[in-house]
């Protein structure tokens, strides 16, 4: 008989088990519960953010900037926390550009992506002094009327719809027909027409996808928008001042699953930068990390309202789910939901503990608030702590939090 | 040469287009944006909601009771409004018990369901004196605690997985192995169980599923939770009050669905009644309906900012997308992808008017940002408004409006 092993989630080394707890910044998850004084909550680890950003510089070249993108995890003691290790923010909205303007973070050093950005988003950005990516000739044209009416030369850079994609992406954004950015081959015209109005010009976004695990996919986009700003440079009404390659950088979520490999994309751009300093003399070379930078910091925690039995399935009821976690619940994006990495807080991990096949679900009244579909555990009961790691980024921000009348989970940073 | 007919979205009644604008109720959309000051935002007609609930009245016995389930939309105004047309209203959360709590609907036809709801819930719901729908021993014990120690004594239905499903479901709620309610076969001891506690008995919940279009489909269902109800009637520690057989009843989303016949589903239940009364002398059978009573009254309303061509195909950007309105952007309990109608407010309808294969999409620096892929539509430009109908249910409370931290939208009835 063959056995065939079924694919498992990536380990989890971010969260040490100490006497049978999960621990996060040094305190057992069940310690934290209390400090927080409710369940569900999400919880964000300071000192893994920090470890990450340094992973990413030893790994990369020095003369790489970092950039966090906000839309990953706005929350604003994060945010602060991110303003003193990245070299510059993304932001995708008004919203998220006020969060970012009250951190330290200098305003050339943010800039403001988005397909349908409003007049008044718009003229905010031209106020602060951020680089605006603008998205289209009529985006163009309001800038220049707004640094006319405001009596400032806005930032602009070109947002590119590349004429290649990331593979093996999450969400391709590059390629084919897309609302982002200005298709490549149309971009050399809209440089000229940049050249004629009194803007400031910065340099060109190109940003192909994101959430790819294949270290090769990724060098291969890299190397496709260097390629790209290389022949695009030449139409630009002044030099590059900056290079904004996208991010892409996947984290593991599902069974089989593995982490991305830093040490290949890290020497390939090594590989390139003599070329890009060659071609483009005086340009930042900009990578925009969101998910990569923050999903792994994160747990959402919730505890066990009931434990049901139903027709031979077990069934832990815990007091947060989907309106609190959208993408946990398979419902943000995935084709065939599949189970994040779920754990209760407390489990000895010894070989003789008492393991069940479950299911996690919500206290929603819908058969998609499901977290863990057919999971085998150490055995729950009512009063326990179940946590959903991977959840630094896209889950509160990114789900229903009125759906059905719940309320709000708290969110901390430790 | 054989010509194919692509199944077509179900006729829009409900809003009559006049001079070539769409009216809701009685006024033209255009005017209405401006009286509410702000794009995007969702618009309920008080009007189409009476008429709705009218229409069932005649199609079904006078006997059954309608309830409304409030989490289709649980809007304020609306949920009053709804107060004056339905005989109940059954809520999921004790965010939603307070809503209804606010109306003069009577506690006693208030209901309470949910598979995890908090020991504060429960304490709130037995203080309030509405029906509790317990789903679980562990539930009916604790409400029997509360009983003793507010000196109340609580009102309890049991909830029912039933043994049968309601087959062409959206959403399957009963057969097989769920965390709703009790199995069908577990409940003849938990009514035994339920006759030893100090509670008031109720009835029975037997909810099998949602958004069903094939009325046979949904008479069989009906049939079923009655044949259910029958013989756990015999296990019933006093005779049933009340039986909710759930709703079930389904409204056109996609191209190719029709609307879902009631005139057989009354006379079926008709036919029923004689049955249930001599069986459950004095039962009242309540239909629970959330989507049916309100989608289709709601539309939501976006405005044009950018219209953009990207490598042959055309990109209307509007204001409002999948932060607002999850489920149009197929984010919500779909597997693939398919248009919700849309159409732009203004449009002569004549046919020389000029129309073009567009993707409606929204702000989001995201390609899940989607209101409507490659659909025909009237030729629209920046500043104009863009409808999505069959909005009513299921819209603003069920999607992610902190999402890139982008303006709630307004909400609105007229």
């Amino acid at each position: 008989m063959t056995r065939i092993n079924k694919p498992a989630h990536a380990a989890q080394h971010n969260f040490p088990t100490v006497n049978g707890c999960l621990q996060i910044g040094g305190m057992p998850l069940t310690r934290l519960a209390q400090r927080v004084g409710m369940t569900p909550f999400y919880a964000y680890d300071r000192a893994l953010l920090t470890a990450r950003v340094a992973q990413l510089r030893a790994a990369l070249p020095r003369e790489i900037s970092l950039h966090y993108s906000v839309k990953a995890n706005p929350m604003p003691a994060l945010v602060q926390w991110m303003a003193g290790l990245v070299d510059g923010f993304d932001v995708a909205s008004g919203g998220e550009l006020a969060t970012v303007l009250d951190t330290t973070m200098p305003p050339a050093a943010i800039s403001f992506a988005g397909p349908g950005k409003s007049l008044a988003e718009l003229r905010r950005a031209v106020a602060a002094g951020v680089v605006i990516h603008a998205e289209s000739e009529r985006e163009i044209n309001t800038l220049a009327d707004l640094g006319q009416t405001l009596g400032l030369k806005p930032k602009v850079s070109l947002r590119i719809n590349p004429d290649f994609e990331l593979k093996s992406s999450g969400m391709k954004m590059g390629g084919g027909a897309k609302p982002f950015g200005v298709d490549a081959e149309l971009a050399p015209a809209l440089l000229a027409r940049l050249a004629t109005l009194d803007v400031e010009f910065h340099g060109l976004q190109i940003f192909s996808g994101s959430q790819s695990l294949d270290a090769q996919a990724v060098m291969d986009a890299q190397s496709s928008a260097f390629a790209l700003a290389f022949r695009l440079a030449q139409h630009a009404p002044s030099p590059l001042r900056s290079l904004n390659i996208g991010g892409g950088f996947g984290i593991p979520y599902f069974p089989g699953d593995q982490h991305l490999d830093l040490a290949p994309i890290g020497e390939h751009l090594q590989q390139w930068m003599p070329r890009v300093q060659a071609a483009l003399p005086d340009v930042e070379v900009v990578l925009e990390l969101g998910r990569y930078l923050v999903g792994e910091a994160g747990l959402y925690v919730t505890r066990v309202v009931d434990r049901k039995e139903s027709r031979g399935q077990v069934f832990l009821v815990v007091d947060g789910g989907l309106h609190h976690h959208l993408a946990a619940s398979g419902n943000f994006g995935q084709v065939i939901r599949k189970n994040y990495p779920v754990a209760p807080a407390l489990s000895t991990g010894a070989a003789d503990e008492v393991r069940e096949t479950v299911s996690v679900v919500g206290p929603l009244c819908t058969p998609l608030d499901v977290l863990a579909a057919q999971m085998e555990l150490p055995r729950a009961e009512a009063g326990d702590l179940i946590v959903v790691f991977q959840s630094g980024a896209y889950g509160l921000s990114a789900s229903p939090t009125a759906f059905l009348g719940h309320p709000a989970p708290a969110e901390v940073l430790v």
